[in-house]
């Protein structure tokens, strides 16, 4: 388990493995959320803006965070609370058969002023494709416990 | 379908509908997307900082898009892509059976400079539970064909 203390600005992790979307996975994830004919209709898909299906927000933001985690890739952190994200930006397209990578760094790590145990932990999150382009950025801030 | 000109900013529209949180809901997108013990495992959910089993933010995020979407309720918005989102925060838990409302306002309305036949759309995205507070916000910046 890491604690706030393992952290420090500039820090940068990257997950050890890919997500691969399918676009089984892209029209099933559209159709339970998010509907556009783009996620979930190849025919109308192709028509649309992207050419092609592609993957939605909801999604893209799924995997990030399923690859936050793993940036480390399997000794946790220890999370207390999502705090909230921002920024979250859509870059390029990402469509079935793209493998995204989870990037990680370290913004800022401060103690929380009311909770001593606690502390605040805000990260920049990406997740780049096989070409190296960056599909889907946020921040993130987190609640996190300091080493007890 | 309503298209750029059918918004104004300072528009409110709520879903007539309730979305209501299952146990089985929760544990399972947090099982896929985020598993946390306060996502996924009533027992240890008690001991964490909520004192049970909470929506992850992957969930509420998802729930909001699908929400947004049926806000007017059956007639869908020219979206062609969703450019970004800002803000998010959790601002309460949401617990296995809260019903969460969807309450979008339309922030800004403007055309494309590069693009005549469209515009981008910012709007301000909320769930709301049942006792009236809220529970996820965040805004939200699409783009939204013209009226052909």
């Amino acid at each position: 388990m890491r604690y706030l203390e393992d952290f420090t600005p500039g820090q940068a992790f990257t997950s050890t493995r890919r997500y691969v979307l399918t676009e089984e996975e892209i029209r099933e994830v559209g159709e339970r959320w998010d509907a556009q004919p783009f996620h979930i209709d190849p025919v109308a898909a192709e028509a649309s803006l992207f050419g092609g299906l592609v993957a939605s927000s909801v999604h893209l933001f799924a995997i990030m965070i399923s690859m936050r985690a793993a940036a480390g890739d399997d000794d946790p952190v220890a999370a207390v609370s999502a705090l909230g994200f921002d920024r979250l930006r859509l870059h390029a397209p990402a469509r079935p058969g793209d493998g995204l990578q989870g990037r990680t760094t370290v913004l800022e790590c401060r103690e929380s002023k009311s909770r001593p145990e606690l502390g605040v932990m805000r990260s920049g999150l990406e997740l780049v494709n096989q070409h190296g382009d960056v599909v889907f950025s946020c921040e993130s801030a987190f609640l996190v416990r300091k080493r007890p």
